[in-house]
């Protein structure tokens, strides 16, 4: 089989990722958003953003990342943040997935792409935390718009939104950790988010 | 207003392109594409395909037009590639599309994301044409996977997938025209294309 044969084989697979639906809504609220809109959405603040990000961050890998994270889901599944039962096992599943869908590529490409996806899970590099950034910023903006509509039906609080999202935001850009404070207090004042 | 402000203003009325369909399905064939989850698959393609730009481009500025280059038609609106009538002041919409939506952001970054779209549609750089592929490339591919289903209804026949592909295709490394070529012949070949 020729490397352009498996290359392709992988870009039609990864279609899949846009039947993957997350728990967000879009902002319009019509809908629940996927996983390949929330990508790019990723990469959209990645680019809008690159100024606040630590110095000498490289956000061509930033983008890979931000692309990629998710791919994993089309055999996995999307697994709430606030599922505590369900990423218990979030780890395992994820990973035989991964092996599944990037086996289709070569051994190089396979490992670019599991390092990659290893280097954003585990959040310690520079690209990694800008990354997870903004994969915070998306979905608690998108809530916000959406007038909670979702944290409500999750009954989600203040507190396990901040339990996730200020481990990586002490880590941002005091305009960026200040905007999103500013947002999430808004939520609770709205009642879009339980005190 | 600060900068931040304007920023996330921005990221939040692009949003709005996932509400932007194209004439593609996905691939399997259970819905139109919208131009987000497009502009995420062609990125993927750039990650993947890389190898197969001419030397020396910058893959980094390929993505960015492949992630920007539908924005305008969150005012303007998708136009099909084979609409000859709506491809006569598609240029005009959207112009004025893009003054509105890169007009909420500071002059710099409006100007940056202006070049990046304008050089995509002049498709003269290396960048402009590596990205120009990927996006003959992505259309073409879930064409033939949703057996041209939009290809039958259009009445599209080779000649025109051709007129529009083939100068593009001319100017990629020939693994990809090849390979693509191969889809559009097989495409006429099971149907789903008029000779």
């Amino acid at each position: 089989m020729r490397k352009i044969d498996r290359q392709m084989d992988f870009i039609i697979e990864i279609d899949k990722l846009k039947n993957v639906f997350r728990q967000s809504l879009i902002s319009d609220g019509s809908r629940h958003e996927n996983d390949a809109e929330h990508s790019w959405h990723l990469c959209m603040l990645a680019i809008t953003l690159e100024e606040y990000a630590e110095e000498g961050t490289d956000i061509l890998k930033c983008i890979k990342m931000a692309l990629i994270h998710d791919i994993v889901e089309i055999y996995a599944g999307d697994t709430y943040l606030y599922d505590e039962e369900g990423n218990k096992d979030k780890s395992e599943r994820e990973m035989k997935s991964a092996e599944k869908i990037y086996g289709l590529l070569d051994e190089s490409q396979k490992e670019e792409f599991l390092r990659l996806w290893r280097e954003f899970d585990e959040g310690e590099t520079k690209e990694a935390v800008f990354a997870n950034i903004l994969d915070r910023i998306q979905p608690i903006t998108l809530n916000y718009l959406t007038k909670g509509e979702m944290w409500i039906k999750n009954g989600i609080r203040k507190e396990q939104v901040l339990n996730k999202a200020w481990r990586v935001f002490k880590l941002a850009h005091p305009d960026i950790s200040e905007y999103m404070m500013r947002i999430i207090d808004e939520s609770v004042k709205k009642g879009y988010l339980m005190p």
